[in-house]
């Protein structure tokens, strides 16, 4: 099938057709900014980028996957400082000019995952990339009552505690990298664990609510997340291995194949769950609170003073070092 | 000279070193997302991404022109809108890892952009990237009193101005790319307006509060820049020739060349200047008022009915159809 390619100003005309009008956009796509009406005057503001061969590949990835992955990582940093997304804007680099189902698709996987938060794009740029593909998503959103949660407010014991399951992506792109077999029909949580993530907003409002000292999403992996927090605290902490959440398909997984699931948690990132401390007297209700709302949560450990360092200890009692394990882009 | 590359905490703690405090800021850079206090609810939004290869090329770019010039485009939307930019954000994306010195010169050239404008840099990510080095910024600003003014404001019969000089940025071009010689020294107004060209915003809050009733910047060439007022207006236009502002810098590079001045304001692109519409009665008060404020200001013509077409009419009299001039990623 040969599709028909389309120009700029056809790509253009293509998403304003998919764009509904959204309450508080005061100029939606198609002028030179966006306008949208805040609720207050402090908002909060993020922009992430994703390139074809360093975030995804198109063997594993179809179109709808990488724009909804594109937005759901921003969205999971406005949702990781108890924030609600607002209004989204994206900056598309195309190797050459795509076809009008390409378009669609690709916008349609992006406004996907917004919709899932009433959340309106209003604009963007699109143009040539040096190679291949390239999306940068940009979320403001606005904090509720409790926040913005900042990486830096943790107290010397202050409980650790996080949401859902670590290491699910990570181990759904090992899967989608192995290639297609019955696996990863008998994993399908894991796929879409690494294609379809969905960001913890509604966990992450009700934290902010209930006294949370910091908080981040997990994304560069629960061991380099975890040391954020306890830089910008001037803090250490210390987390049990017996205590990270693993989910029963990583858990069988890593059984069939022989990997180590923790190790998932600990340097996987994009898991887009939430991290979280707080004072211990406030955990019981922030444990029925998100029990009730069907949420996840599991206590790793505690803060603890700066010179104790950033530790995990495992199931025999020896203890690791967190530092150094987890993703950076220009290391190792 | 051999110079220490940096990993990703390395970079963002360099970054995190140029950055100063600033009014407005309530979560700076290193965080899960930026926060900042604006004056008012309504916040202008804008994006745009530059990629090595496509919009620069770093035989003519030094990295610090890079920064500028990403920053610029988006502060420049802002403006176009009649508004102030706010904040802004950066997304990087890097071939390899850099080394100090070389995230230094980019963000140096970036807030020496945004600094001319009082616009702090309040956050970002940095990341590899598939190939070359990418910038995209992120700018958010607010409309001042008259604003935010939109594209599609025209009404029949009014005048079409603009400020400033068109053509000097491809021109500039054109002599970076024929490579070093003496000419490039006769000519530094040309090589700055494509290396280091400065958003209008001054311009642009003046005309918003002027009575303006569209405006766009001229970043795709005014044939095309002009179209877009058009199509949004549902009308047409008629420009005159010899109305369009030209360097004596361009006119004299034109004449040494045989190059055509009008086809480089037509075509050229990034010059960066506010192409408005506004009825006959507010024209004597604007040009004064720009006047006085140094600015130049030249009229180019009137808007017509949508059936009258986008013309351009040359000293001999001949009509010729704007539309198809000017740059598209995707076509020609």
């Amino acid at each position: 099938m040969v599709l028909e390619e389309i120009d700029e100003a056809g790509i253009i005309a293509v998403i304003r057709g998919m764009v509904e009008q959204a309450p508080g956009v005061t100029v939606p796509i198609g002028d030179d900014a966006a306008g949208f009406r805040f609720s207050g005057e402090e908002v909060l503001l993020t922009t992430d980028s994703v390139y074809e061969g360093v975030h995804f590949r198109l063997e594993h990835f179809n179109l709808d996957d990488v724009g909804w992955k594109a937005a759901a990582a921003g969205v999971s940093d406005i949702a990781a400082m108890g924030g609600e997304p607002s209004c989204a804007l994206v900056s598309l680099g195309l190797a050459g000019p795509p076809s009008i189902e390409q378009v669609k698709l690709l916008f349609g996987g992006l406004t996907g995952l917004l919709s899932l938060f009433d959340c309106p794009l209003v604009g963007g740029d699109v143009c040539r990339s040096g190679s291949g593909l390239s999306v940068t998503v940009t979320v403001a959103g606005e904090a509720g009552p409790g926040g913005p949660i900042r990486r830096g407010g943790s107290r010397v014991d202050d409980l650790i505690g996080v949401t859902g399951n670590l290491g699910d992506s990570i181990a759904g792109l090992f899967l989608l990298e192995r290639g297609p077999d019955e696996s990863a029909e008998e994993f399908p949580g894991l796929i879409r664990a690494h294609l379809r993530p969905v960001p913890q907003v509604e966990a992450g409002v009700a934290l902010a609510g209930s006294g949370v000292t910091s908080m981040e999403d997990v994304s560069d992996g629960l061991a380099l997340d975890l040391c954020h927090i306890c830089d910008e605290s001037g803090l250490g902490c210390e987390i049990r291995e017996s205590s990270i959440p693993v989910s029963e398909e990583l858990a069988r997984l890593s059984e069939n194949d022989g990997l180590d699931p923790i190790e998932s948690a600990l340097s996987g990132g994009e898991d887009y769950q939430l991290l979280f401390t707080v004072e211990s007297g406030y955990i019981g209700r922030i444990q029925d609170d998100l029990t009730n709302r069907g949420i996840k949560v599991s206590l790793l450990g505690e803060m603890k003073e700066q010179v104790d360092g950033c530790r995990m200890v495992r199931e025999d009692g020896d203890a690791v070092d967190l530092r150094g394990i987890g993703y950076d882009h220009f290391s190792g």
